[in-house]
């Protein structure tokens, strides 16, 4: 019997059988006043997630789609915008706001490196920025951004809006947009909340809304605010069908969170983090990320020597689980394993051990070294 | 025990079980290799569907998101666009337009009636037009549009980019991209598909494509044509996460269109939608849509006298058939009925079984008298 | 696209999909605290809607077994046992009890037909039985007895274990076994409580359970009371694994049974039968029971002149219906067609409508006169 | 967020999200053409995994029916029967055999020992038998008979029905039928199947099948092979209604069993079951079966000084591990685990895992010393 193949790249993650069983539920009117109640019910819970009471919108779409919208409701053409970016996504938001004629200044760190805050500071200072982006977690190099301290630096320049990427983290990381001083902060639906992609969901304050209305009509059709503001205060109304099979399932995604609890949730992913961290470096392994930076929802790996990239993954999934591709220079040089969302103890014993078998055919004999420290730090 | 509520609105329509089935599986990588293979599937048989031999895309969003699609690929800030209304959906195209600071002019016809192709003619002469845009069958309104001789007549206008908006039509309504002269052809996931709302589909040819190379860069980012290209190609490859179990629903969906066949898919629609509007007007109802544009995927019914409209639709949602509202001025006076996709002899006939023991809670007896129209269509 | 086939056969009954859905969960011990809940719940659910407080068995198997149970457990080798029969499966007890050795004797009625309680009286007075079968509703003539009234005549033989066949019958027509003086009462998953097949339930009152003591150790040990009953009062004991999803499923439909009221459950399979018979009859079909006589949860149908039983019931099939062939002499001479269980308005018109347009290949041209009794009734 | 609970109890066992589904189908009639035809692949491919060309039995009830059936199908009342018990359910045969007046003799060992074949074959040797049976593996105390040299050694007793009871080791023991010179076999579905609970499997050759013959009428009707035989040759026949679901279920079961091969099931099973007793013995329990005697689809497992029956089990529940408690004398000393079935590396690993860490919560440091077994097995 072959061996089942977990899902651990950095999304879609493993979909609970609760939250698939959601999706495969027979669809409904958009506006079936049940549908309406689970839909209101996520926005509510979404809102108190990340700790907001802004807006929310929950749209079919994706996490790039998200990006775009982050821009397109605060930025004119013509608008300064400081990236900074800690890997691919981070540069794509420069590809982004390029084509739309948003002058960009990127600060970018070496992949694995994060960009120091004071030199986000001194940037700031030299222009009249309209917008800053952030990465929570970049997902190319597994790296997390000091969001909090972003923001709280950022208090000094309270003209700019505060745009955090949470695709790879919200759920899964730490993320609290009143307390952090954030003002637009999205993921998708395939990342730490467990369920198949193809929903993004936005998070605006009111001072990402006051910008949207500065800056009159926009382009962008389909992800302007004052499209979907009616719809996300009253979703019986229509302005696109929603993904209602979807929905269902996030709904399902939220009663599992607010079962677990947030911040039980944020504990889990870090004691796994840590576990699987500390696991992979005994086993000749290396993070990419530097110390203090790394993200607790996935890790990008480096090889040891003399373990060719492609026979490993390969390998590994023949052990059972399946991981990603390194992106960019690392292509071929890493491979990037997701532990977010709704994953467990097996899962997280179940992929040790499977890296420690494809490592023995390698021969390296690592065997049960790595479970030793997963299993120490499960008992702490 | 409660009547089963059928699905009838123009989208969401009715999804099948094995369609539902595959939205409910396990998700699995984007990049694994049986997902890939199914996606390449999907794609190949979309495009024998249409028979284009042009580019195809499919991407997590809704028919709206693909309005603006073919919009932003084709059409710069002050272009000419020629919108063809024959409703509401007609009319969006002008909202998304004029976001986009393309110069819009309309054709629109009273509700229920049609734009003459003559008058379309005619006023394609007066500027030299980037792209018309035709809505095949308006939902609001129940018209079908003459695609094809509009596409004939386009013959003429050799540099105008033909954009038909499929929405309500694909795969219920005859439709061929290269007979019709069609240059962008678009639809969504949950209507004559049958999958559940969350999937854009949209095909455009190499006219089309042509025009996209002229315009250079676009402010639209998820939707450009140069940022999919590469993934249609090879949908192992990344630009956004796609909506995995979506993308096997719709497999479903072109495995069950194949087996019927898309001629005999039109031909069903055809005698189903002559079925039900035969019935409807010897119950004492109205057609909205004049004769000879009336659609075979939904029928929009104006109520005879002494019908109060939301009590009728609450009645009929008891006996098991849930209808839409009417939109704009004709909310109030009619009802909406879906009668496309995946739907059988059954609930044609268990939905007008339901509207006749509905009118008779309102003291008109007509019953069996529409069902005795459907069941001699039938057997014909 | 191929009309969905409704499962209008005397059992099994079409099941619903939250029916469904709990057959394809996840298998848990029969131990497992939550499933020891579920199963407790049947049981106690299951007492009340036929108003018992004697004993109740659920176990795995099927009709037939659980008339062998109702036998082995209160019959020796050589006493008498009177079975009342109207049809195959009267008969069916007949084998059962002659194999094990009991003296039998049998009332028969002509198919379509009943015996006369007088009949019955007269013959008790004759021997010391030990025991009377009764099936409430025989599948094969769709004949219904009247329990009741034989139950209120034996009140004067007090000896006597009271066996009634509820397989066609329990949940679908009335059956209240205090009331009805029942001591025995069986029945089976796949009829009237719409789930799949597999699963018997049996209930015992005290006077059965005193018969089951009296007769010492029997042979059957699988369906020996005294090997249950520990099991039935404390489902995490263990006597043969439990069919762990069947019973979820039975918990389902006792959910939905509930939900609908078992009176109000009755009456809908009253008003369904007389619908069906009716329309049926007014279609030049005749019924075999004769009037007064006649189950709610299934008729057995004649056909008129002409028209080929195979034939027809292929065709049937076609339109969208399956009914099941005739038995014994009535073999290609009838169908039987059940109307039990969770099936709604739209299932009885859908396969009225099914008939008709069958009939309609045979030149027999009654359409809608058949809709138009259904719809009459329906509306009253 | 809880860890998934592993059904690591000696049956039922894990379903497979692919056999669940099965179960979950829409039911259909027993006499549909494609159950049928799946039905009859059932009854054929079962034949092959335990190479019989004997008949064959698919019956709705559990494995207790199936020891009373190949009982009450080759001996009479006051036939003499020897029972080799391993445990509880070699014990149970003593229960069934009595209770139908049969002559009981039973050879016994102490629970984790076997009975010696020398023993055996004296004791045959002292009345004329009519039959023996064997519990292959009794689940009560995880003893596997050696069959294979009990059948050849009954060459010498040509008139004796040699009955292996094989429901906790069919499809995952080796078991041939002919080349074991075994008459009856039986097994149930919640083992090393897969399937849920709910159906016997019960293999007879052509001598058991004579021995039916030469006894004439039994009493017990629902387990008589003449009643059953018919239908097994031809399904779309009608002797009592089959468990649809369950038998696809089977189906898929059968399937999964085909593509890994009986024999690598076999192999499978037995790499599994030394690396949980060489593991679970390093951890410092002690495996209850003498060495060479030891299932591959169970192990019954002895604790260590100072753990506690309850509270391990619960604990280990919490960890993510569901066994079950010992029988008997070892109640309370004693649990069980289950590796048989559709389980993989995974759950393999898991249940280790979760084990070590309950262990841990007894301050018994014992953290990946089992885990380090396991992997050198696995990549042996």
């Amino acid at each position: 019997m072959e061996t089942k193949k977990l899902l651990m790249i950095p999304g879609p993650t493993p979909v609970s059988r609760s939250i698939q069983d959601q999706m495969g539920r027979e669809t409904v009117a958009f506006s079936d006043a049940n549908f309406v109640n689970d839909f209101n019910y996520c926005l509510k819970e979404l809102k108190k997630i990340v700790k907001s009471d802004g807006e929310i919108f929950v749209i079919s779409g994706s996490g790039t789609l998200a990006m775009e919208m982050s821009l397109a409701n605060v930025l004119r053409k013509g608008d300064n915008l400081l990236i900074i970016s800690h890997g691919y996504f981070g540069d794509r938001f420069v590809d982004i706001a390029k084509n739309k004629g948003i002058n960009v200044d990127v600060l970018s760190s070496e992949w694995g490196k994060t960009v120091p805050i004071d030199l986000i500071r001194e940037t700031l200072k030299k222009k009249p920025y309209r917008a800053i982006t952030v990465t929570h977690v970049d997902t190319s190099t597994g790296v997390k951004a000091d969001i909090k301290s972003i923001g709280d630096m950022l208090k000094e320049f309270p003209e700019i809006i505060y745009i955090v990427d949470g695709v790879c983290a919200t759920a899964g990381e730490e993320e609290y947009m009143d307390d952090m001083n954030i003002h637009i902060l999205f993921t998708a639906s395939q990342k730490a909340f467990g369920v198949a992609p193809g929903l993004l969901i936005l998070w605006a304050n009111e001072k990402a809304l006051r910008a949207r209305e500065s800056i009159g009509t926009i382009g962008e059709y389909f992800v302007d605010f004052n499209n979907w503001l009616p719809i996300m205060h009253e979703p019986s109304k229509y302005f696109a069908t929603p993904s209602v099979n979807l929905i269902w399932a996030l709904k399902e995604s939220i009663r599992l969170i607010n079962e677990e609890g947030i911040e039980n949730r944020f504990k889990r992913h870090e004691l796994f983090a840590r576990a699987y961290q500390k696991a992979l470096e005994e086993l000749g392994f290396r993070i990419l990320a530097e110390e203090g930076y790394r993200a607790n929802t996935l890790s990008n790996v480096l090889y040891p020597e003399g373990v060719e990239d492609e026979l490993f993954r390969t390998s590994l999934a023949t052990e059972g689980v399946q991981v990603a591709a390194g992106l960019g220079t690392f292509k071929g040089k890493m491979f990037r394993i997701g532990h977010m969302g709704n994953i467990d103890k097996h899962d997280l014993i179940s992929s040790i051990a499977s890296i420690e078998r494809t490592l023995y055919k390698f021969n390296i004999d690592k065997l049960s070294i790595g479970l030793n420290i997963i299993q120490r730090e499960l008992v702490k």
